[in-house]
């Protein structure tokens, strides 16, 4: 059969412009769990969301009504590319917590913390570069190295978070071959997607082995206050300045639509960040980092971030309970913080393949594979328990739990899915959610 | 003499790491602007900054206020890459005035217009490739096509705007010698810093150049609104559907500190853009997006555009007498719209050497040549008339006046200032507001 409307060039008359990168673009798993999440009555497992629910709406609608009337005229001017003064003073405190100590000059405000690893990857990264990750490691993160074309390796973890050995063997084979090792990216505590935590005695050993490479490291911390064991873990921004870029945010402790979000680094760096920022967007949102301010300043928001610890431990405790009676086949750490479990299905399930089936049950997850650069993850999912309620997680992990059981009996009888030719028996057609 | 401080290499211990396109990141102009535009004592000319105190604060602060406590759940929580249908939707009616007729789905919204030019740069531009500009054009603009490591052609404008012929006779050069043309960079409409506007019988002749040789145009297009003459201007992209990306944004119309922009594009782009908005920021902020369209619902927003644009006329009139009376060697074209005068200064004088002489004289501008992506513009200066009341731009006009009029005796007596040993006489010596 004549294939009659050729992709591309028919449809987009400017296929032939675009630069090199774009080639790279791909509908991002991200935007896809999204649209299959926005279905009231899918049980969503699959997003990152905060739970703002437990904000108190009332409190913060007052609070900025006041900003507006008493500093409107300049929350609502164009502001400075490194943000605002008097936020990144009052962020060392917010820092403080895990132990670091920074000047409010080496800060940088961005939209959200995702800008803020954009600039990172625009000052650093030219095509081919690498760039070493956990395995695995978070969707955002490789979705920007990918657009900088630059080569993601992963290094093997373990319930304790990077193993040392492991990044030792990986940065010594790396240079062997000739390799621009960038920075190391990792998602230190409470990771996501895998809910673990560098274990203390690793910390100082994964820096030392940077710091004696020459090997940058880039720390994403948009849980540490988000732990459940009553501790935070040091920031590893706090025990080696130089060698740290510490990327930070309002997302999870307040509020993912203000999208405000920091970077610390290094002065030199810093300075390159703040240009970086301007090209991007001249300055950051003056409003949004001015609520950010006055909800650091007149709500008790130690209280609040306390209070999303105690829901989202809860929300564990439920996801854990439901996951042992329901769907004893799925091997996983206890999460000591943030918001996701990470699962591992027995061997032959293709989480991927799954997806369609488990929207049709009425339950989305984020499959495993968008955490990894290298195919790998087919096993795995990412489910996430801080914004649906625990009456729901244990609906949507009963689902999920059905679907997996029909899988393991379809593989019994007709073994694995072939993603080749994408089918194995005749499958249940159903519209596609569109998960690339 | 030795130099006890080698820049970089000392003082940055990642100077090795960083990408390619770091190196061609320099201060930027305009961060300078702000820094000197900020001390009170000086009157500043150099800025771009709305007239955000015509805004009627108390009920923008109410409806902020109202809009949490409907629709806090949404408005402060992550939302789509692509940004607010609603909002989207209202956008229509904005661009209508131009004769725009879009449709929502070919909309992304971005933070801030500088943010969708960044997309744009980002899908389009690899290396070396060439973006055609205006002479002069937006130094924002220059900023983002340098980071990407872009060459910017100008091409030469009259006060109708672009010359088409010229336009013609660049690209037909720059493709004889297998340049690659990415696309035509252009401010149409009450163009920065020029304050021109192309001629209605200019714009199908600008499009059908461009269609013709391929090449996409880029209209940025933040003043649009803000036209003295009682009319508007069709937009480029009411004319060429398919050829052209329109840049619009909240800054001018409502509030520059809200960070909300937007680019319409052909359908293919616009996925693309979509796809580099995710990786560069996930997704705008949904709490901005949600102000914005409150202020579209809620409040007479063409009433306040209105006043904008009496206020802005009223004001640059004032800087249009104070010039004619005080500066009577400067040479410019009466802004239709905008913000801003473009002057030239009689040959010999450069503005960039001035502008220290200037600050201590309390009067602030932006140097013509960083209008320009070659270093021409030197005897030409920015005059922003939007910010400063007309009491301000008079007394601003006549301290600026004082240093032309000694620079002009200087150069009498002593010839023009020397660029490569940054000296001609002995000058007065005081702390350089940091312009590169």
């Amino acid at each position: 059969m004549t294939d009659q409307h050729p992709v591309g060039s028919r449809l987009d008359p400017w296929i032939e412009s675009y630069a090199a990168r774009t080639a790279g673009m791909k509908v991002s798993e991200i935007r896809a769990l999204f649209a299959v999440a926005s279905r009231p009555e899918v049980v969503s497992l699959a997003g990152g969301m905060p739970n703002i629910g437990a904000l108190p709406m009332e409190l913060v609608g007052d609070t900025v009504q006041r900003l507006l009337l008493d500093q409107g005229l300049t929350a609502l001017q164009y502001s400075s590319g490194q943000g605002d003064e008097r936020l990144r003073d009052q962020l060392l405190e917010v820092m403080a917590l895990e132990g670091l100590d920074a000047h409010p000059d080496d800060i940088v405000m961005t939209t959200g913390s995702q800008q803020a690893l954009d600039l990172v990857a625009r000052v650093f990264l030219d095509p081919r570069d690498v760039v070493i990750a956990e395995s695995p490691s978070y969707v955002g993160a490789l979705g920007v190295f990918a657009a900088y074309e630059a080569d993601v390796v992963h290094v093997p973890c373990d319930a304790d978070g990077l193993v040392p050995e492991a990044l030792e063997e990986h940065i010594t084979r790396l240079l062997a071959e000739g390799r621009r090792i960038k920075f190391l990216y990792t998602v230190p505590t409470f990771q996501n997607p895998a809910g673990t935590a560098l274990f203390d005695d690793r910390r100082p050993r994964v820096l030392e082995i940077c710091r004696r490479h020459g090997i940058l490291v880039v720390e994403d911390n948009p849980y540490g206050l988000l732990g459940f064991e009553g501790r935070t873990y040091p920031a590893l921004k706090s025990m080696d300045a130089d060698g740290v870029i510490y990327l930070g945010t309002f997302s999870k402790i307040f509020a993912a639509g203000l999208r405000v979000g920091w970077a610390v680094a290094p002065h030199a760096v810093r300075e390159k960040l703040v240009l970086a920022n301007e090209a991007a967007i001249l300055c950051p949102s003056a409003f949004t980092q001015a609520v950010a301010s006055r909800y650091l300043s007149e709500i008790d928001w130690q209280a609040q971030t306390a209070s999303y610890r105690a829901l989202y431990q809860e929300r564990r405790d439920a996801m854990a309970d439901a996951l042992r009676s329901l769907l004893p086949q799925a091997r996983w750490n206890l999460p000591r913080g943030g918001l996701f479990f990470w699962i591992e299905l027995p061997e032959g399930l293709d989480t991927k393949a799954m997806l369609p089936l488990a929207v049709k049950e009425l339950v989305a997850y984020a499959p495993g594979t968008g955490f990894y650069a290298d195919g790998t993850g087919r096993r795995n999912a990412r489910l996430n328990f801080s914004y649906p309620t625990s009456e729901r997680i244990h609906e949507g992990v009963r689902r999920f739990a059905t679907v997996v059981e029909r899988e393991q009996e379809l593989l019994e009888t007709f073994g694995p899915y072939d993603d080749s030719t994408r089918s194995r028996a005749r499958r249940v057609l159903l519209p596609s959610p569109d998960v690339s």
